[in-house]
């Protein structure tokens, strides 16, 4: 019996596994076990809490960061395994913290060791705070198109670690009447695929100084989700980036499973992007691998 | 906190919350929240265990038959009550087995209360064995439109306690390019909806003397699913109908998420229909209903 506790962070959701000396084989096939939602327990993914002593990954987070004592091992439902993933940092911040595997004063910093680099993470007004670090745009507009869009538009590629295109939608109604069961198509097909975030400014589209999108999201792999937090970074750097030199550096992503705050902000290798939002557990259990 | 177990029938999945004495507030809003599968624990509905004598709706069961002790309380994903479950019966008899609350030698039956009336379960080769009574035609054949048909096909109408309405399609093909997320269209469309199952005849069409069919449905109010139990014996009843009075009263329907067993059989009352197929339990937890 291996005990777990499920989480989520607007919605997406995992199953979070304390295995703090690295004992556990995490088999692809155990992974998508775990995450299978009617046979299983149900995720987007898994979320291992090992110490980065513990396993060849986390070497070079030590390297990094000798504080980064934990490290977020990742894996896609499909049992691949993830760079990061910016809902579940927090989901996994909060693990630790609630079980006291470790302390986050606020104003502090709590650096995680993941395969993307360490990560920052910090306590916010709605939960918590994670440096993602530097983004670039990506070059290129594909067009995209999607089932209850008329006509194709263009998108904005942005990679914020992963690949990201994002496509300005006119309404609100519009964004409602998508249908993202279907595979949005681009043309050109970017050759590592894409996650592909549709997004509607808001009207107004900055209020007290924060800027404010709304979006919907085809995550590479899984289908529509209902929050994707890489996605939230690149529609609020796509919005930042078609609305001009004005735009506001703080954002609110409005995104189906619930609000994601994001964050543009001058550091010593260039700009970085922070993204913030809530982390919930929601139940404690107990399952035979097998 | 409420303790809990998962589980499924060919993927059909409950949560299971035993409940004895029916002490607990079950609202349609806690229904809800447990069911959902990325912000609770996920399932298509939630089986309450609890003893017969303890509810309201425990007296007509124990009235019909003064054995059936445990009544099963079954509740759909969006809170609503419902009468039977095919495939939750089975999985709320195992869950009775495994807790050491009931007995089941094999040969013997065990009576459940549920609000369609006391169900007789067995234990059965491939798990248990539900006898669901009587059932009938439900006249009328309305046409069926759906995603992926080119064009509309008459349905049989068949009521098993609730109401079907069965489409047979020409090839395995065919029913691997439907595409149920939206709601198949019925004409005229019965008054309280129905469930309907698209079924392949196999090929043969009965080996060893038992028939096959394989079946994909949408059910009434949830969309696609990986199994109905009751939808699998609309659909044995309605090819063996097709087939003629030669057809056998054994079948095997092989749904998205497995394989169940359908057997008609003689009775007092007239003619029965049995569901057999395998009960699984995944995991247990607790969780905070809040």
């Amino acid at each position: 019996m291996v005990a777990f506790t499920k989480g989520h962070g607007t919605g997406n959701d995992f199953v979070i596994i304390e295995d703090a000396d690295g004992a556990l084989d995490l088999t692809p096939q155990r992974v998508q076990a775990l995450c299978d939602r009617n046979f299983g327990i149900g995720a987007d993914g898994v979320l291992r809490v090992v110490r980065s002593s513990a396993i060849p990954d986390g070497a070079a987070a030590l390297a990094e960061e000798p504080e980064a004592e934990w490290f977020m091992d990742y894996r896609n439902a499909d049992g691949s395994v993830s760079e990061m993933c910016g809902n579940g940092i927090r989901v996994f911040v909060h693990y630790l913290l609630r079980s006291g595997l470790a302390d986050l004063e606020a104003g502090s910093t709590l650096p995680i060791g993941t395969r993307a680099g360490v990560r920052d993470v910090m306590r916010s007004e709605t939960g918590y705070q994670v440096d993602l670090g530097r983004w670039r745009l990506a070059g290129g507009e594909p067009l995209a198109r999607a089932a209850g869009l008329s006509v194709a538009r263009p998108g904005l590629g942005i990679d914020v670690g992963n690949p990201h295109i994002v496509v300005a939608l006119a309404s609100e109604e519009e964004l409602a009447g998508l249908d993202l069961n279907p595979t949005p198509i681009l043309d050109p097909a970017p050759s590592e695929g894409a996650n592909i975030e549709f997004v509607v400014p808001g009207e107004p589209l900055v209020r007290d100084g924060v800027g404010h999108v709304r979006m919907r999201v085809h995550e590479r792999g899984s289908g529509e989700t209902l929050s994707c937090g890489t996605g939230a970074v690149a529609s609020a750097l796509a919005v930042r980036h078609w609305a001009g030199e004005r735009a506001p550096h703080q954002w609110r992503v409005d995104v189906p499973g619930g609000t994601l705050g994001v964050r543009m902000f001058p550091a010593e290798d260039g700009e970085h992007v922070a993204l913030s939002g809530p982390a919930q557990l929601v139940f404690r259990g107990e399952i035979d691998l097998a």
